[in-house]
């Protein structure tokens, strides 16, 4: 197998309703898998609460530790939205507004009361940074060298993403595909622990769940090499079925 | 304002499927509303892979800086499950089975083929632990002083919870009272900062909306103490109404 170099992200979530247990979290999931089409693994998440400490800590470590870092949360008009300001501390840098962020709020929000000081915060960068286009909401992203700070609301998010689509350096994306089989994942531990040592350079995740009364698991194959990925699931469909099991292409 | 010692604890979401982004968390938000209840306020969460070192980090960063730390993920029997194993090495104790535990499983597997190998992992814990009862699914959860490892399958650990409740030492639980407006929540940006800043104690939350195609948003007051939090909502309600707004107490 080709040997590429990995590239990976880390992401912080910013928010004290996440903590809460008020908001389900969508952007871990989203980001994710938006990361892995562009040849990224997202290597590692955290969510901590609108505290600047919290949120310094967090961001500093991610992105030392890994290529990209994303945040999410934390960039509207009200008091606890702190991320640019938390951000700006971290790199040393004022806090600036960006005069085209300024131009896009004034074009937004013509129609709409126009601008007061709230809506002008969302204009605030720390200093040097660009602009990522929002085209859902009005109030853009912000890139700052390897970080890119986002909006909390996950379909903002993700017309931010869209414009990032292709504009990130990866690697080759990871291809993860799957079989089912109704089994009791403890009867084929051996079996998974055996394949995934016989092709290197895969991973094999265990899903087990319970429905219609019965136990299963899904098997999940990961790899940037697809025929590496087929060559194993085509072994572990060959061992299953010779152990007088019905395996299900693409999962159950 | 009766002054009370505040609980807190860490969450490590331990699984490849996460951040794959094959799987939604829902570990996150079921544990933090459990934590509320018990008086204990969830601080910071990680996501981190099926990776020793980064399990070994993760866990020890939390346990050392908050009063709990839970786990979840990785305690199954197939090779991807290494959370004991971790959990053991960063305690500096050795991995031993758990005669309660296997006492537990075979009980569970008598009627399902018996116990092999791989079930026999699943009672495997860091010495020294004690068991957290599983009603849904036979292998038990673990506790080692301050940590309690946790099942990844919701259902399964939403069990381990219940069996927790009113065992861990908490304050008073917080609570949180909502107010929904049709607003612009840049509009009442000043309103919130100094209503915030008026009560002593209070944490205000503003999370903006777009349905029906109008915007408006929620304001979540949080405290320990409910009167506290009575008294600010009832003047955020008297400041908004006062400004024509109709406000919909439980928010919108």
């Amino acid at each position: 197998m080709e040997q590429t170099r990995i590239w990976t992200a880390g992401l912080v979530v910013i928010g004290d309703e996440i903590l809460s247990g008020r908001t389900q979290d969508k952007n871990v999931s989203q980001i994710a898998a938006w990361l892995n089409v562009q040849g990224i693994q997202l290597a590692e998440a955290r969510v901590v609460g609108d505290r600047t400490e919290a949120i310094v800590e967090a961001v500093g470590a991610l992105r030392a530790a890994y290529d990209y870092c994303f945040t999410t949360g934390g960039i509207g008009p009200t008091h606890d939205d702190i991320t640019v300001d938390a951000i700006a501390e971290l790199l040393g840098v004022p806090v600036v507004h960006h005069p085209d962020a300024m131009a896009v709020l004034e074009r937004y929000y013509a129609g709409r009361g126009g601008m007061n000081e709230a809506r002008a915060r969302m204009a605030r960068v720390p200093e040097g940074a660009e602009l990522i286009p929002n085209r859902v909401s009005g109030a853009p992203g912000i890139r700052v060298g390897n970080l890119f700070i986002m909006a909390g609301v996950p379909h903002i998010t993700a017309g931010m993403l869209d414009t990032l689509t292709g504009q990130l350096e990866g690697g080759r994306p990871v291809v993860s595909k799957s079989i089912g089989c109704w089994v009791a994942e403890s009867e084929v531990a051996d079996l998974l622990r055996s394949t995934e040592k016989a092709f290197e350079g895969v991973a094999i995740g265990s899903y087990p769940f319970f429905r219609e009364g019965r136990v299963g698991a899904n098997f999940v194959v990961r790899s940037p090499d697809e025929a590496l990925v087929d060559a194993c699931l085509a072994h572990l469909t060959r061992e299953l079925e010779t152990a007088g099991r019905e395996v299900a292409q693409g999962g159950i």
